[in-house]
């Protein structure tokens, strides 16, 4: 049952030797769903943090875009919704939950047989050094060390994958600036962590053994490696992308400038009016792509 | 309105600074919610990966000992019950996501006064040389180098808390079996992974440069270092705990052997079973120390 999907083998040759795969957190099985079928049709994926925000922005691109909206979501690790060729994805929070769905997606595009997908990451994120509301496209994710690498142990060993980000996508969605839009679009490089109080130099944790010149200190070195903003996902979803040869972004809405404070303290209404930026920017991108003028 | 509390102005002595905290993920402020009388009298944190298992877990406890049910969800990222004294918060997959809440939740029951309070993690996870349905209560959480740590990078240093967890308490919950139970009861070291394909040396993932023997070997390795299962949280509850000096707990029931496959094929029924079986014998513990009858 299983397809003979060339550039799947390459990445695993091991999963040829499955009849069947089961992509148990996101509910599909190689074998018994025809996903050639289901999702063949796929040129973009979407990824953010939760599955209410991906509901509204495949119900966004659905109407905008008028194309037909599914809701795929099984269970609920993992929230999965399709409008026409876009296929919206929640990842959670941090790079060991956006991982598994990054395997199981890449697995999923690749069992369909979805030619030349774009993988993109539409986030909320830390500032630095630029207003709450502004929408960072990433250049490369930087971890703690600022390297631009994703690092994981396997078998023991660790191994790193290189987090550089298609800077062609980058300037092509940067140039398909929403017309409406009255809030800045910049590219830097992304700060991906493992922890957001004390992996992020916060100091209201419930733990800080630092103080806040030690932060500083800290954020100014991440400034002048060209970050202009921290999250916990761009890493995985860069250096995987990269691993598996698909384009891929990083776009993500800043709640707050973290050389000024810590604390996120929006109002629900700000929080959803910069929530929708990425998907503004997004909506834009995808139209042009699709040859389809933007209604907003 | 900093309530003063002293442990918790031990952990971060920044924290007093603050005239309000935003537990910004889960939705609460120490200045705008009234949290000794919401959640002073909490003396068990519940936690596991997805709100919906928490939900239904907190209804358990609310119906089986006869206590009141509260649904304090706010947003969407974690979901949060009370059932008497028992909070059930879920965390997410991985270390990253499970920090944020734990941050949050050792402010929490700070902020509220709690005394005494104990953190159970209740999930699922892979065996090592058990079968399936075999709950695990773990001694010490370990890193993919098979050591006791929890290792983060704050500042862009490398720092390291132990990951052992309470053998008193884990005696404590081992004794109280459920007496309806008809499944084993074990303790052992838990492999705490970032990554669940590569991570855990499964074959199955969208990319695996390693071979079935390696794989074997590596298990066989962490089998050898004691450890009865696999799964991506327990570090940082236990790191995050012992900083806290707070006593906490691991409790996971095995979906499949690790050491016979990578894919968990288990029914829908299947899964719902193994899922309530952590529950069961928290439920059990947790009678026994409230001096509650079990009616179960």
């Amino acid at each position: 049952m299983m397809n003979n999907n060339n550039h799947l083998v390459n990445l695993n040759p091991h999963l040829k030797k499955y009849d069947e795969d089961t992509l148990f957190h996101i509910g599909f099985s190689s074998a018994q769903d025809n996903l050639p079928e289901m999702f063949g049709d796929v040129k973009f994926v979407c990824m953010g943090g939760t599955a209410g925000r991906m509901r509204k922005y495949s119900e966004a691109f659905s109407r905008e875009l008028e194309v037909e909206w599914t809701d795929y979501t099984k269970g609920e690790r993992y929230g999965i919704f399709k409008a026409g060729p876009i296929l919206c994805i929640s990842h959670g929070i941090g790079k060991p939950s956006a991982s598994i769905v990054l395997h199981e997606v890449i697995k999923l595009v690749n069992y369909a047989g979805c030619q030349d997908v774009v993988f993109i990451r539409m986030g909320t994120c830390g500032g630095i050094n630029c207003e709450a509301g502004t929408v960072v496209v990433t250049n490369k994710a930087l971890d703690e060390m600022l390297k631009p690498e994703y690092n994981l142990h396997v078998l023991g060993k660790l191994i790193t994958r290189p987090t550089q980000l298609s800077q062609e996508l980058a300037e092509d969605i940067i140039s398909c600036k929403p017309s409406s839009n009255n809030f800045s679009i910049i590219r830097g490089n992304t700060l991906c962590t493992s922890d957001f109080f004390e992996g992020q130099a916060r100091l209201d944790g419930a733990f800080c053994h630092y103080e806040e010149e030690d932060k500083m200190e800290y954020l100014k070195k991440v400034r002048d490696a060209g970050v202009r903003n921290i999250e916990m996902e761009s890493a995985v979803v860069a250096g995987l992308c990269n691993a598996a040869q698909i384009k891929a972004a990083v776009v993500c809405v800043t709640l707050l400038d973290r050389l000024k404070t810590d604390q996120i303290t929006l109002t629900h209404d700000q929080l959803s009016n910069y929530e929708k930026r990425p998907m503004d920017v997004i909506l834009a991108y995808v139209s042009k792509k699709l040859g389809k003028g933007r209604k907003l």
